[in-house]
């Protein structure tokens, strides 16, 4: 493969040219508003900039614990002079710096970035728009990684630009007193529990009866418990049937027939691809909401064309965009590579946090697979009791003939980090037999993961 | 195999307890103290429940720097209002807890507990020793776990029970405003490290020249470089050449001449083996400072009568103890098992935190292993840059023949949760190339795992 354009400088697109260079590819990557894409500008790094930047605040109360009484009003003092703008400065510093990594490695590899938008003239043409006037781009092989947009459904589609979605919510300029966040999915749960941390009120609304519809009953249920105690207002199975801006704020009307005034609402309902502006037709490509389709292992779309990331649907994740961005990239240039979307890892960075690897209890009964459940407590676990931080669990799943590990769960400190202990053992095939040898560590959150198969 | 007595109901005793009884041995555990041992009541659960509880009040300094100008002096008011006594009765809270934990496991398993002294009388009798008076117990096998104590060499021995050691620091009144923590090994640093956090000045005396002298340079460094910015006076290189009691405190006079004035010393130096109480030679064992000398593999001393735990000197961890303890049990019990040593994490609570498995640079070398040494920096983390916790590395180490893991390394956040990544890999057999297979979530700290080997 001797040229190769990369359409979004994402999470998908960015790792796609550095691996197409690393193969001897001629690369051009065009991105036409950031390096990093959403992701790292507006999305999974703004958010967990913030999220941990809250969460400082929750550490600073439970030492209050730890204080003689006086300690509180101090905790108090100290959340009462957070300061949003503080936040903000500290996380655009972040992305400033992850950036300018992505840069340094896309200079060192020679692949040569535009600023542009593109859109496809026929299967080895590209028309590129750049402030300087329009080009055309002729090329071998091609990857196509241009993301998604959050998505609007009626009737918030009215609304949109009034309201926030993940583009503009991390530049907001001051934080209001109460917020509705529409979405219980990742990305509501993650907001709510910032902005509640932070000091907003915040109403969560979900149309499904339980939040993380998708993650394990047991999982909802936790961070149900966790969100009511703090006092986040969850209005689930309900939906938005009205939405209009007033003097105040926003005036949403619920399936419930309740009235909800608030000064401002984040749209955290999903996110939809829009491929119009590339022209796919003219390649012979269908566009779709859901995403391109590509073959799911190869991400191969024509023999020459590959796409990457949350433009293919496959899973809306940046690790995955990042593995399918490489998968794509070896396979246009000649070395074959196999994308698995179940060995993706799953994380949520609420406070609990949760993450998820492999088959859950309903996939592998889909499947017909005999399962066996392993469940440890982090209240049976010392560091989490000598931290008093004991809600949550580990959760494996194994096939009951084979013993093999097939997935895991888990709700509580540090599960986002963990989740790879099951990310190793189930890319290495491990039976629960063997995965019982593994000598874990006294006292970490991580025994829970082997106490679970005892 | 019987009746089986375990003498001793530490990390090692109790699992070897609970697993003989699980093998159908009638069980009896002797033990002269608590349940949990040192590890629960005075070692590892204590020093953890502490450390936690210091770092909250780092975290709420770093909260200040989220806020208005006035949030470092609501930081510091919150910190001025700390209390030992609440650390105190929170870590009492967490033991009591994890002893009730044990207690429970063993009254399910049938395991009938024994608060006395034991010693042998011949290879199938013991003498015991209770509050009610003496009484002789014959048995089938036994386990030898009675732990280890604080090592006092010259000239601290003679200020025993004047100073602090782990048996009584964490149940000392007050904290003194100064503290000299004599050795800087793993507890020495851990020490030094909550003191330090919760306001104490600390002078931090070692022999060696560095850190943590059993671990890698690099891991020292980057300790060193943290403990002196935050005020830590390291003495290192230097040995203890006198120590005398004074009206407000003790006196220490350190190898290069300086005289140390301070109201308290903790002795960290290390641990000791004494099993004089046992009479071991009416068994024909010899005892030993350092620990007896069981067979490394099976934890064998006489066909019937197995150790473990810190009285093997194997190494002296908690759950290396524990595994111990299960493989002597179920070898006694007549179902083989293996100990393998070199497959024990080893875990350090410090900020950062601090682990390593496996084989270290200087133990591949020594083997003639040709290594390939696979590094990464938090400082190129999203999730390190985006929480503003840049500080470590993770370092695997490789065959470079074969591309096969055999150690790795870490210093940063979460590295004592996160270094079971590499344990897993470890136990697995994984190679470098099969190990890159693996799909890290976006962001975490533990994808600087996999970035090590790209």
């Amino acid at each position: 493969m001797k040229s190769v354009v990369v359409i979004g400088g994402g999470p998908a697109g960015y790792p796609a040219a550095l691996k197409a260079a690393s193969l001897g590819a001629k690369v051009t990557l065009i991105e036409k508003d950031k390096l990093g894409g959403v992701c790292l500008n507006c999305g999974c790094i703004p958010s967990k900039s913030f999220l941990d930047g809250a969460h400082r605040f929750q550490t600073a109360f439970s030492a209050a614990a730890l204080c003689t009484t006086d300690g509180l009003q101090h905790a108090q003092a100290l959340f009462n002079t957070r300061d949003f703008s503080q936040l903000k400065t500290r996380q655009r510093a972040a992305t400033q710096k992850l950036a300018q990594g992505i840069s340094f490695l896309l200079k060192k590899a020679q692949v040569t970035v535009m600023n542009a938008t593109a859109c496809f003239i026929d299967e080895h043409t590209l028309s590129v728009s750049t402030a300087e006037g329009e080009k055309t781009i002729s090329f071998d092989g091609a990857i196509i990684a241009t993301g998604s947009t959050a998505f609007y459904p009626a009737p918030l589609d009215t609304l949109r630009g009034q309201i926030y979605d993940n583009s503009n919510f991390f530049t907001m300029e001051n934080l209001p007193k109460s917020m509705a966040v529409i979405g219980g999915g990742v990305i509501g749960c993650e907001m709510a529990d910032f902005l509640q941390a932070f000091g907003v009120e915040v109403h969560l609304i979900e149309l499904q009866p339980r939040l993380l519809p998708q993650e394990d009953e047991n999982i909802s249920r936790v961070l149900t418990q966790q969100f009511t105690k703090r006092g986040i207002h969850l209005h689930m199975g309900t939906s938005v049937t009205g939405a209009v801006k007033t003097q105040d704020g926003i005036e949403l009307t619920l399936s419930d027939g309740e009235k909800l005034q608030v000064p401002h609402v984040l749209a955290a309902i999903g996110r939809t691809v829009d491929t119009s502006e590339l022209h796919l037709e003219r390649i012979g490509v269908e566009a779709a909401r859901k995403g391109v389709q590509v073959n799911p292992q190869t991400l191969q779309l024509k023999p020459h064309i590959y796409a990457a990331g949350d433009v293919t649907g496959l899973l809306q994740l940046a690790h995955a965009a990042t593995r399918q961005g490489e998968v794509a990239a070896s396979n246009l240039c000649g070395v074959p590579a196999v994308y698995h979307n179940e060995r993706v890892p799953r994380a949520i960075y609420t406070t609990p946090e949760i993450a998820s690897i492999g088959l859950s209890r309903t996939q592998a009964q889909t499947q017909g697979i005999e399962i066996k459940a392993h469940k440890s407590f982090f209240l049976a676990n010392g560091r989490a009791v000598a931290q008093t931080q004991t809600d949550g669990y580990v959760e494996w799943l194994s096939d009951a003939k084979t013993g093999q590990l097939i997935g895991a769960c888990s709700v509580g400190t540090n599960a986002t980090e963990l989740i790879h202990i099951a990310a190793v053992a189930l890319e290495a095939g491990l039976t629960v037999a063997q995965l019982r040898e593994v000598i874990f560590a006294h006292p970490t959150f991580a025994e829970t993961w082997g106490d679970a198969l005892k």
